[in-house]
């Protein structure tokens, strides 16, 4: 239940990214003058949730489309889905066959054949053997850290970047992205074919500011919530400050600095978009007065789907409720004043 | 608990096998003068318990010792463990950091990377792109059949051929036995590049009859046990009637002949060994009377392991303790007067 609400705006992202990832299909197809006789897609990151075949799909149905315009010969499929070592990939293995089914029904009998396969590891460690890789495809996943950054135990009651945060803070977040940021694309850089893309979905901020209000409030909102948890005395205030989240939503020139100071891959094209944390509500800006009780609720819901087991792990299961309650109220409140939306960045890229 | 002697008795196969494979992987080196630089090896029917990974293991240390002897280039390693989509791959994700680690202790630095991956899904269907698989290797799982053989219910008070059997059953299970394997050899015929290799080990018996003591008698045991039921009135005869094991342990001339007829292997090496029921005593032939109640013991759990889900399926689970119980007498009165043991076959083929 939990998850449905992570379910939904990750599917929304991954949408509103499509025609990214379209046009990086058509573009590669236009290089290569038609598709390899089996085309290989790794998706980083798939997670174990309904979402987790989505941009596979997606991607075949474009190719598909394209092979139909073009008279094209269909590609074979080989698709690598990757996440940690931990994920339920059993869940995902169960629900192949209809995946399958759904394939053969949706794009006939001339469907060129699908392999599934899962690759368990971190995308910070090497996946894949040299040059085998047409696709790589991202969703919500290159933001999170290899690690907490070093050196920040002096965030005082924040759990990320706030506008409280010391500078050295915003430093050392920085840092992390651009090690992390630059292994990862060193590393998709050695499996990739020369032509291949890489087709990524990740929450940023719209400007440089590292507090900007897109990325940082609703972090904010929730360590406001563990400061209650303090006042009340249900948890040391050291347990705030030695709690950080190993995350970064990066401004858009910060992306770009990384992959070309990498220099393994030219840009295609940089899009972003907001999209509001109730996703229910995404195609709909408006506010309603009445709605706020109901969005602060999903809005907690969300983004307790994603951060919970780690902050459980920290703080102990048995406050959890407790803290996600005082959320919602702290959401509540928010938005009788401001919008609550985040901010995303697809990035697509060559490998030259 | 159950599984340990069903681990123990794969491990014992795999051993066994073990040089087969090695002259395989020394054929295959000799005729490519080297490795690919990817080694794409597939393992079909991984099952989850802790051999998992033994069969690659062994290839990837005989790979590294022939790069050593030969100064060849040590490949990079490209792994696809496959099973049903219900078999729980979680479990051998979660081992792949030590299986890792180990690796790199037991290669040195110089160890080529490998990447374990899993392919859910029958291998009765298609689960790799064209040519793309260097090594099939496969341990106990090629003599499952597709399904039950049609037409046996006539087979009376049996689970599979027995002395009693009419001829019809014998009829119909070598004919599913001939139509699944022609259909196994032609899939990955598809799947092998040119001069690629199966290795496989599987159930057989010694001689041509198919009531051979070595492959039927101790499903006439287990069957003898389900009747005991019926005599008691715990279930109905029909129960028995109905249930028939989709399995088959061919005659190593069957085997032959379906690999002559399909046309798309030549036989390498068809390599046959005896195994002890009773897996701890498997390098000592001898038996000894008061050992008995223990290997009786031990061969009920042994077979249980490999039964008990579609028994339970079909019986019912309540029933379960009494039957293996009942089972676990009649082996101990078979051994004081015949051995236990089982036949294997290991076939190794070349795609030409």
């Amino acid at each position: 239940m939990l998850l449905n609400y992570l379910d939904k705006c990750q599917e929304h992202g991954i949408q509103r990214a499509l025609h990214v990832t379209n046009e990086a299909i058509n573009r590669m197809c236009n290089d290569l003058g038609g598709f390899p006789g089996v085309f290989k897609i790794a998706d980083l990151g798939c997670s174990s949730g309904p979402n987790a075949l989505l941009g596979i799909s997606n991607i075949i149905s474009r190719v598909h489309d394209m092979c139909n315009e073009n008279n094209f010969e269909v590609p074979q499929f080989q698709v690598f889905l990757n996440d940690l070592f931990e994920n339920d990939f059993n869940i995902i293995f169960r629900s192949l066959p209809t995946f399958y089914a759904k394939l053969k029904n949706g794009e006939g009998d001339h469907c060129g054949p699908c392999f599934v396969s899962a690759v368990p590891g971190s995308f910070y460690s090497r996946l894949f053997p040299n040059k085998s890789i047409h696709l790589f495809l991202s969703s919500y996943a290159v933001h999170w850290l290899s690690r907490v950054p070093q050196g920040i135990e002096n965030n005082k009651c924040n759990i990320y970047m706030a506008k409280t945060s010391p500078t050295n803070v915003f430093e050392a977040y920085r840092k992390q992205f651009e090690k992390d940021f630059t292994k990862f694309l060193r590393l998709r850089s050695q499996e990739i074919i020369r032509g291949g893309r890489i087709v990524f979905t990740i929450p940023g901020r719209s400007i440089s500011d590292p507090t900007s209000e897109d990325c940082c409030i609703i972090w904010e909102l929730l360590a406001k919530s563990l400061v209650d948890m303090v006042k009340e005395g249900r948890i040391p205030e050291s347990d705030i400050d030695s709690f950080n989240i190993p995350y970064y939503t990066p401004y858009e020139d910060e992306v770009r600095d990384v992959i070309k100071k990498e220099g393994s891959f030219l840009i295609d094209n940089l899009y972003s978009f907001a999209l509001d944390w109730e996703p229910y509500n995404s195609d709909n800006g408006k506010m309603d007065v009445a709605d706020r009780p109901i969005r602060g609720k999903n809005t907690a819901k969300l983004i307790r789907a994603v951060i919970e087991p780690m902050m459980a792990t920290h703080f102990g299961n048995s406050i959890m409720d407790m803290v996600f309650y005082k959320f919602e109220e702290h959401v509540v409140h928010h938005l009788s004043a401001r919008e609550g939306r985040n901010f995303n960045l697809v990035i697509s890229l060559t490998k030259h």
